[in-house]
């Protein structure tokens, strides 16, 4: 951490700061100048509050250097991360294919599709029981009887599943129900609900937040870990911008970014990044070719008469056409598809 | 609502798409082009999913003409809407602050601050119990002990109580402690708490999302409406852009832009906006120049010592000089300051 | 400057990087801690490349903590700078509102609409002679033909002009004619421009660019002070966010930042900003209460039939309201409104 | 294009405005529901402006259903454009790899690293001769000396030269010089440049700016293109979003995106989107498997001593291995690398 003093600051004052970062154990350099004094901190800085030092009237400004999160940190896990989910397998070389409708809409659709998806190639099962969406008056989802018939799609298929939860007082029966849990874009930083994942034994898929910062992720990754779950799979579904022909703006950066920063998987869900079923496919190349460790695909049996979404849906017949060429740029990428 | 069909589409197909939207009690007309035919659509479009349409594959684009929202419409509701809180009042030409720390920590410091700003004229007293923190490493806030003191403090000073609900567990108590609820930015479309508080008796004050619409933020209100409780304050507290001098970027279009869509009253949150205490003056008499009905202020009796946000927050007596000059331009804007 | 050393740097490297900056005449101060070492240096750190330091292959992040422009700095120059042109006066307490069409259509035209601005109180009359167009079908403007109409509208009505330059090979007559040059947004960063607008001795009316950051505008007007010329009046027309429902965003945090980063005087295009007619008062009143010294304001005495922007444009007795209030608002805020 | 008339407006007005669009040669529908009527327009809708329609005082929002754009539009040229520079070829199934130093800094250097990457199989080399930098006090590039050694560097390797154009006053320069005209991101919208270089005969490579949607970027090409200059290369190079953790965020949606409106080629800089040299690979092959048509990278004998953007240049080694990588990947997508 970096303490830039204001001009001109007494160095009695100056002393009296270093005293209390001493107390903190901290190792405090400092840099004179003319008209400029700049401390250096070195040590565990994690739980320092930034906030808290700029208040001081003799502080300029306050810049962090070291990572605030630890357990998702990289540098202290230099191994990637694998979650595994029954026989699927997502991060360190292994690839995994998420697919499904937007939502659950009866026994016949989700078992149709979920016979469609695997026969492709997918190696998990998705589908939304419980829908965040925009308006009251818009179809809200089936409930739990979606994640009923998501049981018998599984049992059918042998595909685990993975769905979303929206409110913490449904943390039982997801955890008796699917495989994996969704944390939605609009919940990353619904810090309570990421209390309670935290608390399951099931892997969490946490997408990013449509105006939320690397950091900002790691660390609602991190209120997860911290909470003692390991198994988070971080999810790239595009950022809101400026630009209004895509539904958001997918940002591959992520991957080589994430990877970077942390040892967690990342995978990308292009259908919500585009929402624009014609662009998924080279949205699905793109995100295998910057590195992802898997994809979320939108399928739906019949999409001009999905129930949510249907714009951004594959038909399993164009969802078969880029299981193939996922499969060849997975292959180059020195990666094994598991399906 | 407008359909835009693709190039050379066939008659046939044109009116079999017509027939369907009859069948949904539309009216719809025909203009008929060399290479385009656009449908117009007339009637109540609300329910109409144009996702659904857009479907079609001999349509183009599907364009929506008028207001997804119904219960916070102008169109519908042309006078202004005043939220009563005690004595307090925020809308129709009644302007009030709110005011307080950040968080609550603890009897003395909720005290003292209430006091100071109940005495420089603020209406009402925000707090915070529980603390939306990026990191889990960070104070949580003091929870259910932080409504008890909340509590105090308006027994000590009489000023209704706002403070921030994170969970749909708490509803039953913030329902018989605070006086106005607030939704948080990041809770904006956390839609299964907006249910929940669309439940409760109390006013909620909903902030507007980091990267959310006004659209989008009308239609979170319209899900608390829809729900039964119709005392909605809006409240703009900054958007995410690239610019990081800033916290975020204070949005001040928002309040003319509600005022035209909606009925609600319109506040504005200059202190989280701006990140910065020496910006909260300006911004705080831009809001009120542009036309909000009300602000919401943080105010810590001892800023460089605060848990959370000292940063951003006005002492006591800069928090008086703030008032001083609000009462003046409230003035000049023909409002009535309640204090 | 701070430099952060990659963890486990050995000694020798570090050295031989304080040495490289102690020949470049900088103070190095060094912080060693387990795993990380920090450099602060001090000194005229304005012309030292960030981006070359980075390279250093034992280098891991740098941050700037002194500002990179000088002339513009109010740290060297605390006073307000009021830039004066003819009667009018911009900065240091004396507010001057500019106004006028967006195009110069005819002579009629902006006579007209110069007189009635002139009798509302605006101090300059703005008028575009080359206009920046999204399509090379729309209307471009009336080139030199609209300067020699602007010049007979300053000799009706004594208003000095404003009009907006679009390539270095009309800086000659853009000397001669009007009274304050305008780079648009659009031209922030046409670096080549702003040389040539450097070497003019008339005042430059510098427009933020759609997306750039404080520093970066400031950057912009120091290499037109670099140029020799200091007459730099910034202006705020409203950044790109994704908020659709105005034209831009209008930031009024821009307004108490610059005052704070620079000495130079900063006005408001509540107009552009906007995009909507009947959001002009609003903003314009929100950009005065935040401590604007001045405003751009578009208006046009037959909107419907403008060649451009009517839709922001006010008509002269919309225009006369908005001054009313104005002067009620500037009298509040302590500084003379220049008529 | 569609126009929503305000609820209520009288028989008489509506009329009235279809009459005006009837003397524009425009086909208009009509239709009528209760308290609401849409107007739709069909025919060359082009030239019709929308601005002005809006202006009218019963209209309340007039919408675009067309393109604004002509020559550029893949519906009037269903053809891929295929821009042909010497031996190299970007478009229709062909692709090419641009790649260079930032600036051009010295004859050994120029020549070097033109050998280096004509050795790895780049198709052009590139090099700036003039820098547009945010600093008046930064490094300005060689100016003509710099396209000197462009010229020895093609004589030296026979790779044709892309390099970027400034200021109007160079054209005819640039016209003897340089093979491809690169107008930067910054100039996107300078249109007094692009209408000069839409006067030249070389090919012109147009980068995106960093807060333009794709539509503006085509209406940019667009001003080139009428202008008699079809020979346009699209260049994504990343946009301007909230993360500062990359330089800018690389849109990989633009290319497909830009597929379906355009029949220009598009090319991806990895290089100025990143800012992180480390991240360029990952980012160039997300940029091929999208079906982008070439790459531009930033590549430098000695990065750390590079006068401008080292911290983003790749060495001739890492280049090298790029470029195995991106053969592969070109040749999985059924295109042909020319080199």
């Amino acid at each position: 951490m970096v303490v830039v003093m204001r001009p001109n600051t007494c160095q009695e004052d100056i002393e009296r700061l270093v005293e209390r970062f001493k107390r903190m154990d901290l190792d405090v350099g400092i840099t004179n100048g003319v008209g400029c004094t700049i401390l250096g901190l070195v040590g565990d800085t994690a739980c320092v509050d930034m906030d808290k030092i700029s208040m001081n009237p003799h502080v300029e400004r306050v810049m962090r250097v070291q990572e605030p999160y630890k357990k998702a940190n990289r540098k202290f896990h230099p191994e990637d991360t694998c979650v595994q989910v029954g026989t699927a397998a997502i991060g360190g070389g292994r690839f995994s294919v998420v697919a499904g409708p937007c939502s659950v809409e009866s026994e016949a659709q989700i078992i149709s599709v979920a016979e469609d998806v695997k026969e492709a190639g997918a190696a998990l099962l998705r589908g939304g029981a419980f829908k965040p969406r925009t308006s009251p008056y818009s179809f809200q989802g089936m409930g739990l009887e979606g994640l009923e018939l998501l049981l018998e799609a599984k049992a059918a298929t042998g595909l685990p599943i993975v769905s979303e939860i929206m409110s913490p007082k449904y943390v039982d029966v997801f955890e008796e129900t699917v495989d994996v849990v969704q944390v939605g874009a609009r919940n990353m930083q619904n810090f309570d609900l990421l209390k309670e994942v935290g608390r399951m034994s099931k892997p969490v898929l946490l997408k990013r937040g449509l105006s939320n910062s690397y950091e900002e992720w790691i660390m609602s990754a991190e209120y997860i870990m911290a909470g003692g779950n390991e198994n988070v799979i971080l999810c790239e579904r595009g950022v809101r911008t400026f630009e209004t022909y895509t539904r958001n703006t997918l940002d591959v950066s992520a991957i080589p970014a994430i990877k970077q920063m942390s040892h967690l998987p990342v995978i990308v869900d292009p259908s919500h990044a585009a929402g624009l079923y014609w662009m998924v496919e080279p949205l699905a190349m793109a995100a295998v070719a910057a590195g992802a460790d898997g994809l979320i695909i939108e399928v739906h049996n019949d999409p001009p008469h999905a129930k949510c979404d249907g714009q951004q849906s594959l038909t399993p017949e164009k969802f078969g056409h880029l299981m193939g060429r996922i499969q060849g740029l997975v292959d180059l990428m020195g990666k094994t598809l598991v399906r």
